[in-house]
Parts: structure tokens; sequence; C-alpha cells
């Protein structure tokens, strides 16, 4: 019997793949097509999403004979990666649905899969318009989120036009606030369709997490409504990492 | 209405010099006067006293209008300038009496102060004569302190001028001792006058905190006497920082 | 009266000596000789046992008028080593049979000994012959036992010379398993004596802090039997260590 999906991929970067999922779910479905694979989840509380893919051209080598889904417990992924050099090419094998092998170097895993069927239902993307977009350095989006972790627990996005365009990340806490300000230079771009500025809040526990990920990213795009889901956006070499993070309602 | 007080400092000056308080007290009141900021406390158990000078001239700009007093939350503080870079500049501005403005490159803080009237009362520094000095390498300080902990809770300093000037930290522990001796090639300089040795005792976890300052210092001055306070003093570049310690009985 | 011992070495030789001991147990009598160290001591459980040779050609200078045996805590004395600079001397004196006196540049510990007669007895190394030997790198033999960690509890090691001389560590846990192949090429060395391969099991925990030593070798010498002790030998620097572990028997 053939090999249902063999693959070979530099191993740091399957790790940074594996830790944009982690940032949302402990254990995810990977769905393996002919052209690449692709993940979808949506956290227990259903407030975040992540959707994660991986073309072919991300591989060494890659072949799917047909369509199948894998189950992945993405702590023990994420563990054994670790085991392996970074820049060591990572040898993948499905031998049945139930289980994976994983070579990095002299090392051999062989890892059970989980049955797919007690995951969690692959999230439909909703088809939401958002005004506003701002394209910023991965590390300044990470700065502003961890300079509002000891002030407050939720964080409001602004997206402004009038007097300049600004992106602003603002945290009010009982007594304190913090606030980043980063205008036009400072950002790769910035606008705000149809009105003069937008605004909404997030749990910050998320957003930390999305942030340790995006820090490893050149360029991050924001894309933000009035009270209305962020979609955070950028690329991992090859990947293409996605969040979706519902908004919070600010109490007047 | 004008800024009761507004000023600018490269931000590693500024918390090197709040970390020097902080080794003693959590929370602190600060005089901010035309020429500069001082800064008095004494531990809750009486024990240990701080008092730091930050000069006009450790600031980039600065400028008070009137003497003011300010209560602030030292660890709060610390926490919110590790988000700045050290090197960047830290501007600071007081709004009214109750609101402190902090910015650090894009990052604006705004947090509120203590009522001084809460914190305790700046102590008086008494008036007392050491007959001995030793001025010595902030890191060997450190290091006595550090080679002290694991064998007691108690640290001896003592200077001696016979058989030769020497300058001794001894702990004694149920069965184990350690001794670190300096002798005059070892030091920068070292006097008694009118002794020929001094010798107090000291509870190891203040000079633990405090050792932890000293060790930036290039130069740390201490003043010992019998059974004394000590007197420990040095410069974090512009700011001047000094410590009296009360000594602990012996029990003979 | 003349010192009982007298000796000089490099703190980090040192260190790394009483740490090679540590492994295995808290406590362990030192058998000083006119021609070095030795020592041997098996663990409470009675699974490993570890001998640790260092000889006077180890120390820059080094003298004992008679044989004696003095006892140590060894977690006191690994902290109090770290206290020095790994690249200093420190030099060691037995003043009377239970204090040691531990100099590192201005750094004088005097520590008390334990009572030898109150530390297990020196273990008798049983002679046994082992048929199959491998000489690898000391990262090697730490990697595969990292990658087991995750696994499971229980580490498998096999040689095997069919179809080609294979060095392999393995680990089985309920559903996952890794497996470490180095072939000849991989290795300095691998032989085995009159028989196709060897295999035993033994537990990772011992394992793991043995390994944590044997990572600072270049050469580990592993000699292996069919449900045999292993023994693990290697030098660090002029020092030799070596460990014998029983295996645990396999359930089938």
């Amino acid at each position: 019997m053939r090999n249902m999906f063999k693959g070979s991929i530099r191993t740091s970067v399957l790790r940074e793949a594996i830790d944009a999922i982690r940032a949302i779910v402990d254990e995810a479905k990977f769905n393996l097509t002919p052209t690449g694979i692709s993940v979808r989840a949506v956290d227990a509380a259903n407030v975040a999403m992540v959707s994660l893919e991986l073309p072919d051209s991300a591989f060494e080598s890659y072949s799917v004979e047909n369509k199948i889904t894998i189950g992945i417990d993405l702590s023990k992924f994420a563990d054994l990666l670790k085991m392996g050099d970074p820049d060591s090419i990572c040898e993948l094998e499905l031998v049945d649905s139930s289980r994976l092998k994983i070579k990095m170097g002299s090392l051999n895993y062989s890892i059970s899969l989980l049955e797919p069927s007690t995951i969690k239902r692959d999230p439909k993307i909703p088809e939401i318009e958002l005004p506003a977009e701002v394209i910023l350095k991965g590390s300044d989006f990470r700065r502003g989120i961890k300079a509002s972790e000891p002030i407050g627990d939720y964080l409001v996005i602004e997206i402004n036009t009038k007097p300049v365009e600004t992106f602003t990340m603002e945290t009010e806490g009982d007594v304190d606030k913090v606030t980043l300000s980063l205008t036009k230079d400072d950002v790769f771009s910035i606008s705000v369709v149809g009105e003069e500025k937008v605004r909404s809040m997030f749990g910050i526990e998320y957003l930390k997490e999305i942030s340790k990920v995006t820090s490893g990213a050149d360029e991050v795009k924001l894309k933000v409504g009035n009270d209305f889901p962020i979609d955070i956006s950028f690329l991992l070499g090859d990947a293409s990492v996605r969040y979706l993070l519902a908004p919070r309602i600010e109490a007047d």
C-alpha cells in the first residue's frame, strides 16, 4: 500500500506553523490535499478562529494521493518538533489514517493521531467587510499588547484618519491607562473607507497569544470595524496565517 | 494650567533609580524640587533606610515650578519602565498632583499616583560618625553577600588595620563558615580612625537586595562602626544612592 | 600538625566531577590517596552506581600523607563551588577529618564534613562481561534520551550487526514511539562479540541525570548485554567517570 501522505519540510517552518494554531487550540484537524495542508479551528469559547494555509511550496517535497483529514494533538507535536535541529529537514509520512511518522535526522517518531470526528467541527469563515486596514510591523503589534498587560484585561484598537491617519492600541484599567499610537510614518500603510474612524475592543488574553506568533512576521495586516471582529493576517515564510477575533462590547 | 513637573531622562537611568528604592520599599514619596528629585524611605521594620538624589543634571530636560511631593507605586512604575527600550528617552509629565504621564517612544502611559499622606513619613537621616571606611568594587560587595547566602542568615562586616588593612565579610552558620577577605590592594581605599578594628553584624536578606543594586556601581563606599549601622553609598551615573542599615546584636 | 590533604584544582574541573556523582547520590565518601581521589557510590534504590577517579594529575598541586576517607554533602559542595569563577583555582585543605577548607580567590569556605560511617557503604563493582560496545558523541547520547522523555518511562538500548552495525535507543509509550538510530558512520566505533544483537531496557529517569553529565564529554563508551546492566564510561578532562545501571525486565 502506498503512503497516504509523504512530505519533507524545514523543521523551523513546521514549528512556526504549529505554534500559530496552538495560540488558539490544543488539537486540530489538518486537511491534506494535493496542493497543500490547511487547518481551520475555533477555540472552545467560540471567540477566536485561526486559519492556516501551508501550500506544497512550503515543503521540500510533498505528495498526497487523495484528500484526507487527520487529527493532531498540537502540544505533543510541538514538543517532539523541539527535539530536532531547527535547520534540519523534517520528514513526515502518513502510514495509515491513525499514525504519523516524523523523522528528523537520526530521530524517528511514530505518533498516534486523533480521530478527526472527536475534534470540534471546522468553522465557517464568516464573510465580513471591514472598513479600516493597517499594515504594521509584527514587533510593534506585539509591543502594544505587552505594554497593555500590566494595565487591564481589554484592549481597544482604533484606526483614525482625522486629524492624521493614526493606529492606536489602548487599554484602560481602573486607574491607569496606556496608549500605543502609530502614525502613517510608523506603519507600512493605513486606510479607512467611508468612515472617519473605527474602534473595537478585544480580550487581551487572546491578543497576547496571537501576538507571540505575529512577532515573528515582518508585516501584519489588521482589518478593523466598529465593534466588529478583527481580522489579523500575515505570512510566515510560504505559510499564510489568519486570525479572526470577536469583539467585546464596551460598556459606556 | 501649566505642568507642575516635566522632565525627560534616559529610560535605563530611571529604571536603575527606581530599582535602588525598591530594594527597601514598595511605595515611596518623591520630592520634586527645581534642582532635582529626592526620595527618602525606610522599610516597614525600620531596619533599612534609602536616600536617593536624582539631580536635574541626570535629566535631558527638567522643570519644576514649585516644590511638590508625589506618591508612587514602585512595582507598577518599574513594570511599565520595562516596556520601553532602555536606550530610549522617557518623558515624564505631572498633569495634576494625582496623575503622571510617562511617554517612551510611541508608548504613552498615564498612571494614578498615591496620596502622599498614606505613605510612611520621610525618615530623618541620623547623624552618626563611623570610624572606618572602605571603598570597593560593587561586584566584590555583591560577591561576598552571594557567597554567604547558602551558609547563614547574618553577615559580619569587619574592617581591620592589624596586621594589614583588611576588609572582611563573614557568615557563620551552624556548622559551616564563609569569609571574603580583601586587603589594601584589592580595594580602592581602606581606613580606620582611632581604633584597630570595627565589626558589626547585619541581616543577610537586606544586604542581598541592596547588593543587587550596588553590583551596577563601579565603586561602593562602606562606612562601618562597632555594632553601629552601616552606611552604604555609591553613584549610579548622576544619581547618588545611600543606604543605612541597622546592625543585629551578636550573641556571644 | 600537618595537613591531612592539600590540593588545588581548576574550579570548573572540580564542579564537573561533583556533578557526575550528584547524578546518582546526594552524599558520598571520597577516598583520598597519595595518587588521587576516588569515589564509588550506589543510589538508594541500588539501581545505579557511579565510580569517579580523579587522579593527582587532574590537580595543579596535590598531597595526601595517608589514605583517608571523608564524607561530603554534594549539594552544599556544588552550591559553594558555583560562587567561584569557573576559571579560578580552587584550593582545598583538610584540617582535621571533620572540616574541609575551600579557597577560591578571596573567598574562603570552611565546611563540616559528614561522618563517613553514616554514608551507604562503597559498592563492590560487579565483574560483568558485556558483549557489545559502542563509542558515540556525548551529545548524541543526550539527544536520544531527551527525545524519549515525552514518550515514555523506559528506554531500550539495542546494538545490532545485521543488516548493518546499528546503535538504537527506543522508547515506546502507550500510543507513541521514538527511535534514535545511529549507524557505523554516525559513531566512533561499534562492535558486538558472539551475538547478532543485544538489547536491554532502562529507567529513563536515571539515564536523564547521567546524560546531563555525558553531554559534556566528547566520547562516551557504552557496553551493553542482553537484559544486563549498561556500563557507561567517559573522561571529563583527567577525571574518568563510570556508571553501571541495572536493567528493567521487559514484559512481553
